[in-house]
């Protein structure tokens, strides 16, 4: 899949998962805006995610077997502007703004590929815990908040600490794609399949999200016990 | 672990999940004990259980490599006779049956380590979808109804297609254990890592099962997709 032209925007770009995840999509030569409702933080965050890229860009250069294209620009705006000149718009914030956010934006969302990313989790002394959504997950949120919008869930599993590590040059995951919208759903499968190391699978329609994104509190229990970064990989496909 | 004198029942043994099973651990060497209501099919399904664990120990024994110490016994019987003789008791029955099957079998269930792996779906003309439980997820439930036993959940995403093909010597796939009770949690570790290419690894508490146990449904949507018998695999573990 081509994604060369794909013009990508993510939401909540500033916090960890949506640099890391800005960086990759960069180094994978895409077009990234960075949207924020601060500007300046949302400069900051474009600035470093771009110097990501162009390390992880030149690593693959330095690598005889892979034909590397270099890395695409990555820029900051406000959170409408950058999703009025995007294609595909990845919310990667904070479950506690997740509804607001859409409400928001709803307006600049129409048409677009919506890709939700977000964890829906609860912490205790106990550790973490999903969390209820009364319209079943984050994802059928976002699609009841946004019904003219083509919302797709990927994304949830991969640790915001090797995204942002510029050391580690292919992330050992396969991502998880679910959506009812069978042609948003294959050019995320694309976008994931774009980042060294990462494959996109197709997991299900959204009325399937709920267990994908609560998933994310059994690989913070994994994590803690293994002293881990843990991903999810597919066997058989 | 050494789980040589371990002796395992399988409530669901007659089902392909739980024969599958029954066949992986007797080609471990464990002594595995088969349970149904109805004594002819415990003897037959025990009986086919164990002529796989002999091929498949047979052809481990035929691997240089690899040290096998043949086949363990299965035997069957009804569901109170072997639960009574039973250290780890396997509950591979349907959804539809498992509240009634913890119900009727309270009493000789308290203080075994019983292994849940029960997944709560529904099918309709859009595919599986997970259901909903009072209890929180088929584990809780069995908690709830054995309040002395020690369960943990484990083995959801294991194909009985190939568990049940003597051809596959080696399944490529791990098991999520979770558990609130730590030794029984690692008794389960070690019994999954017991079949040869799973591995069993600590996947949180029980309150975090629902979403393990729904997963299922995506990996039912990933096996249509992909013409596939997924499984998962965790990275950096």
């Amino acid at each position: 899949m081509d994604l060369s032209s794909t013009r990508l925007a993510i939401l909540g770009g500033t916090g960890p998962q949506g640099r890391g995840l800005a960086g990759r999509f960069a180094a994978a030569g895409l077009s990234v805006a960075v949207g924020s409702r601060d500007l300046r933080r949302a400069a900051e965050a474009a600035e470093q995610a771009s110097g990501t890229a162009l390390r992880l860009a030149a690593a693959v250069d330095d690598d005889d077997d892979v034909d590397g294209r270099g890395a695409g620009p990555v820029v900051g705006g406000s959170n409408v502007d950058v999703c009025d000149t995007a294609d595909v718009v990845v919310l990667a914030v904070p479950w506690s703004a997740h509804a607001e956010t859409l409400r928001d934006l709803g307006h600049v969302l129409r048409e677009r590929v919506v890709v939700d990313c977000v964890n829906p989790l609860g912490f205790d002394d106990r550790g973490p815990y999903a969390l209820a959504v009364d319209e079943g997950s984050a994802a059928e949120q976002a699609q009841a908040l946004l019904p003219h919008a083509r919302v797709v869930a990927a994304f949830h599993h991969v640790s915001s600490v090797l995204l942002l590590d510029p050391e580690v040059g292919s992330l050992d995951t396969d991502v998880l794609v679910l959506g009812d919208d069978r042609n948003a759903a294959e050019t995320v499968i694309g976008l994931a399949g774009s980042v060294r190391g990462m494959r996109g699978i197709f997991g299900g329609r959204l009325r399937n999200a709920h267990q994908v994104e609560a998933l994310s509190a059994n690989l913070i229990a994994i994590n803690r016990r293994y002293q881990a970064h843990a991903g999810l990989r597919i066997t058989d496909v």
